[in-house]
């Protein structure tokens, strides 16, 4: 029976029609998380399977949860989800990717009268674009795992200025059983958690390959608010040996602290290393050095180890610089995120359902931030799949191929039917 | 005779005093080119160039002559000259203490019954502090040596948006005859200018010395509107080959910059290079690449051949830059100055009154433009006394002390008076 299997394409590419039409904002797609444009992407994806006939449930936050039901009902369950929220002015496919993905691949179980051994279920995440909207990290799945910090209910969307708590009562959730922890989904009851997405950078498309099997998500090391402190002076009349120039202070520990990057790379490291900001401040004018500058850095990596030996150059480098260039950095607070690798059985199961479809494939680290880091703390395994696609990610631009998203979901379909049965 | 000459300190102090309480505006000194501040000064030191006997004069720009006669009316003059304006919120000494100083040297002089051979004329110049009123250089300088260019005239003030020619006969002097370049100085008949300034940096002060005798005023090459243009990409999903991060490559560029300086100066090379602004834009932020930078460069030397070197430098790491790194330097416009050297009969006099006296003093290359580089363009031979001043110049914090202003105009009046009679 499994032969016939593959995911309804047809119906993802109707639905992604729809959610663009629903979404479009005159500049590109804007689905506000607990606003009007999530939920009219909730009640588009909810009347597709209610058609399909999938079990529809929504949890205390508000996640959608659209089941087929499997043979044993009370053997824990396969999870195929994303989000639906987008960032404002975005593109059509960050997020609702993986949740068409889920639902092409239960539909397809569905025309082919395929009924998997354990419960398949679709999940529709409510605002995963923190940063966007609410000033916290996968308020939605951590939710549904009966993990959400209680003081999160009281952070304000960054439009709206009112709380997630209030957020989710005008739309007639209940953020009191959030509150308590009473989750719906954990290891306990969940088998695994996929999750399809369109990669956010450039190397599948660069590498003329469709799908990527996701080792793991990135953890981070980050400051939002530093600054290195010179004295201003005349920029004719102080020589080099009496300046304090914030500047080129701040520019050498810039391309030095990327040297060391370079290096780290040719001895086998994987990470990323960004100075945002980079800048001297609004008192900076032509004839005066610089006396302060200000900067953002951002570094991340799946190997702790690996963000953890930059910042010890850093500190290295700052130490040298103050002294040889009389300024003093100040690196405000620090704050950063767990890495979170991907479950190695689920990875092996993806590669080989590749394998097996013959569909041209690589493994590679995410790095951005997922749901699925939400599920991996939690102890659910979780997996990710990546699909290419054209001109990054939170833009109008976003350029995902139907037959990469084909070839995404048919890996999926195989891995899932496949780890139903197991 | 000579050996009782010496200037009246007493005099240029209650000076110093009428200034600052004349130019104060409750944060600092502001005397406003063409304004109300400059006005109040010249008619400050007239009165007592009047009290002193001095003859009086202005030429068609508002540039005041206070001449002592000399035996010989027809001989060439020695001209001791600054500007009395300044920069708003300024400092007391910054030009001010050039025509005090000059006021000083004829007053002692007058005090002492001694008449020189020559005229001397203390000249008070209009409007110094260009970039801070009027965007052009030395237009009082200009004026007086009949070297302005006509379209100077329409510069439009910064803060009131008129003319410099508006505000010229707002206080009834005579554009039409500046605009003829009808001037009073000139090779003709200025034997020497020579003006004495507070060093607006550090040097003197870290070095314990009082006087400075001036070997040049710099030349420059200058980016006041140069861009790094990349690629704004997401910063933890673009790896480092697919990266073209404006911030890294100018933080390179400036970085390698200025260890090209340092090696320049370890040649004997003297130089100075400022990045004064570099920056991203307002468009970056956290979680992106940055694909934009801006900066301002100003590269200055006494030698046109040093800032060339740091020019070809530039334009090499460019080169580099942009194969290596995928970004596009766009240098925008540059603009600069000529170089101009000190008189060397003029250096060689002031050093000779400096040792005769006693008075500890050092050659330098001045950082800043100054008058003097006006009558030096114009052949007329020029020099230049730094005394020595805490806390830089342009802000309220200058610090110049009355035993180094005495110093430095022991040396004016013993170089004037030897002068004089050659």
């Amino acid at each position: 029976m499994r032969s016939n299997l593959g995911p309804d394409i047809d119906l993802a590419a109707r639905l992604f029609t729809e959610l663009r039409d629903a979404g479009f904002d005159g500049v590109g797609i804007t689905r506000e998380a607990y606003g009007p444009g999530e939920q009219k992407a909730h009640a588009l994806v909810r009347a597709e399977a209610e058609a399909l006939g999938l079990e529809i449930a929504n949890d205390a936050a508000g996640n959608l949860y659209m089941t087929l039901p499997g043979r044993d009902r009370s053997a824990k369950r396969i999870v195929l989800g994303s989000h639906l929220d987008s960032v404002p002015q975005g593109g059509n496919y960050d997020g609702a990717a993986g949740v068409l993905a889920g639902l092409a691949t239960v539909a397809g179980m569905r025309h082919a009268g395929f009924v998997p051994a354990r419960d398949i279920t679709v999940l529709a995440v409510r605002a995963e674009e923190a940063g966007a909207w609410f000033p916290t990290s996968y308020p939605g799945s951590h939710a549904a795992l009966g993990r959400l910090p209680p003081e999160v209910l009281s952070v304000r969307r960054m439009d709206t200025g009112r709380t997630l708590e209030e957020h989710m009562r005008e739309l007639d959730f209940d953020p009191d059983v959030v509150r308590a922890g009473k989750g719906v989904l954990g290891p306990h009851n969940t088998a695994a958690y996929l999750e399809l997405h369109i990669e956010q950078g450039p190397v599948l498309d660069a590498q003329e390959i469709p799908v990527a099997i996701v080792t793991g998500i990135p953890g981070s090391r980050r400051l939002r608010a530093a600054r290195v402190v010179g004295e201003y002076n005349h920029s004719g009349a102080t020589p080099r040996r009496y300046r304090r120039d914030a500047a080129i202070a701040l520019a050498e520990l810039a391309h030095r602290l990327d040297e060391h990057w370079a290096a780290l790379e040719t001895q086998g490291h994987s990470l990323v290393c960004t100075f945002c900001v980079l800048a001297t401040t609004e008192a900076a004018g032509f004839t005066k050095i610089p006396g302060e500058a200000r900067f953002q850095l951002d570094i991340r990596s799946v190997q702790r180890a690996s963000v953890d030996a930059m910042f010890a150059e850093l500190h290295r480098l700052i130490t040298q610089i103050e002294a040889r260039r009389g300024v003093r950095f100040d690196l405000g607070p620090e704050t950063g995120s767990q890495a979170s690798p991907m479950d190695a059985d689920v990875q092996a199961g993806l590669l080989l359902a590749a394998q097996t479809l013959n569909i041209p494939h690589r493994t590679m680290a995410s790095g951005g931030g997922h749901d699925a880091a939400a599920f991996a703390q939690a102890g659910v395994p979780a997996g990710m799949l990546f699909v290419r696609n054209q001109n990054g990610s939170h833009n109008p631009h976003e350029a995902m191929r139907m037959e990469d998203f084909a070839a995404s979901c048919a890996v999926m379909t195989r891995w899932a039917a496949e780890m139903a049965d197991e």
